[in-house]
């Protein structure tokens, strides 16, 4: 399982950062995840091996451009890639009013079904190897955090507990260890009895603009990692509250609270920079978070990749 | 007055060429005219040093996605960069609603006006150092080609001519070089026989997608460049015909029968690679072009620069 940053500026892109849009790989096959699509995702996935024909689904977190106006030229260009699978757009309602009349109004047409979900009507949907649901925020329209639980854990057989009760080897193994429960002379071997699953099942948040994160202090609950913007430092926290952002330590002590293990922020204002000896560098922010939260912090950057092995750690992928 | 080439694939964006953007830049000052606005143009001028605070109008030639996808986060940008003067965009109809829904949709608030002008109805309209008309081609949809006609010239005084109908130094010669006719004695002096431009008007064309690049003779009359595209080369003419588009030998034939001296060729499938020597490459549509073609042929390359100088004659630049 894997999460690769494709953009990590908020409002407007710089040398070094996208607008918004993070990739969640699931861990076997291709299939992977795309939250937000701010302007030249597609441009960003050219320079990785993430391709849109394996892509399970996109789910926007709310309706400002920095986070969506990747998406008309990204669908188009996957009917360009011959795409022809339908996809899950999972977004608050306004993003398909609008992505309609961009059809609408550039005539575009796509060789592809597009099944949108309102976010605000979503209880929870199982789509590839997660199952999806989602939190409101405090934002100033209406924003999002996705949650994505790993719904195909690998099952294995207790072999124990199955020569404990004497259960010869055979079909009904396979049985059991597909789920099912089975008839065997006048008892019903339950399949859960007999099986144990591989690991717990990994539990990821990637939230939109908020203001509050204290918002997600339920649905946090045995999640792994959590991907949250921290647009300023406390310096501006007046200002961060008034266009409804986080600064750092906000989010920082709320993941320390949450017992968090991974914090990842992202989505940072241009004018903290990249290069770490600038006067006002993105160092700032990771001093102030460090300060107030014990788990693991990262600071996302363009296309830096983390992988999250069974047991939910998490590490940054460095290739040579 | 410059040409730089911001985006020259067609159709989608590669890893060495963007989608369709041209920028045309004003002999003095630092105004310039964006025509087309692909997907992630705006990432492409933080490579450049063109600002959008200097932008004087943007020309969309057709309501494809890979004409105009970049234009609302653009204007976004260029509000969060405190734009205020206001900024005109000549386009089809349809850009218009495009935008105003998508203005809608996504909460998007411009603190600088915009004016937009329907190309349909456009006869010609003067925006900073040029008069800029239109005329229509043949496409899937509308599509236009803008002609830029330098309209800010210097005018020199006649001193031969002053001297033969003994006319005084003085208030005279100054009201005179400001094109204005003067009374002298009994007779009025006109200030056109008085003085001469310093050269004639410099003329480009921009041309949109097109597959009958005929559709451009008469409008090309005393036109120093042409922009056109050339997405295929002749083996591809049958699909070129098919969705609207033209290939290098049909435009290069055009040109020399035109008798324009630049021909700058553009949005190349990407099936045309960059490298010379890959076994599909752009030089096949150079080698096409040139047989027929006798003028100065240039292929566009993402950021390549052309300076055209006062007597209409353009070179590319290279920096070190």
């Amino acid at each position: 399982m894997e999460l690769c940053f494709l953009g990590t500026s908020s409002g407007v892109p710089t040398k070094t950062r996208n607008v918004t849009a993070v990739a969640l790989k699931e861990s076997k096959g291709k299939g992977w995840f795309l939250i937000d699509c701010g302007e030249a995702t597609q441009h960003q996935l050219l320079k990785t091996s993430l391709t849109v024909n394996n892509l399970q689904a996109i789910l926007i977190t709310h309706i400002h451009g920095d986070h969506c106006y990747g998406l008309p030229g990204l669908l188009a260009s996957a009917a360009m890639n011959h795409r022809t699978e339908p996809l899950t757009i999972i977004a608050p309602k306004g993003i398909q009013d609008w992505f309609e009349a961009t059809q609408k109004f550039t005539q575009l047409y796509l060789p592809y079904p597009i099944q949108f979900i309102d976010a605000e009507s979503l209880p929870s949907v199982t789509i590839g190897q997660f199952t999806i649901d989602l939190t409101t925020l405090t934002h100033r329209v209406p924003s999002f955090a996705y949650r994505f639980t790993e719904s195909t854990i690998k099952i294995y057989l207790d072999f124990a507990k199955l020569a404990e009760h004497n259960i010869p080897r055979g079909p009904i193994w396979g049985q059991l260890v597909k789920g099912e429960d089975v008839v065997f002379g006048d008892k019903v071997l339950k399949s859960r009895d007999f099986t144990y699953y591989a690991h717990a099942p990994r539990r990821i948040i990637i939230a939109g603009d908020n203001s509050e994160p204290e918002k997600l202090a339920e649905f946090s609950h045995n999640c792994h990692a959590l991907v949250h913007e921290a647009t300023y430092a406390k310096e501006l926290a007046e200002q961060a509250k008034e266009y409804g952002h986080s600064y750092a330590e906000l989010v920082a002590r709320f993941a320390e609270k949450a017992q968090i293990n991974n914090l990842l922020l992202t989505h940072f204002s241009p004018r903290y920079q990249t290069d770490p000896n600038a006067d006002t560098s993105i160092e700032q922010l990771r001093r102030e978070a460090a300060q107030v939260y014990r788990g693991q912090l990262f600071l996302a950057q363009d296309f830096t990749r983390y992988r999250m092995d069974t047991q939910g750690e998490l590490e940054q992928i460095f290739e040579g």
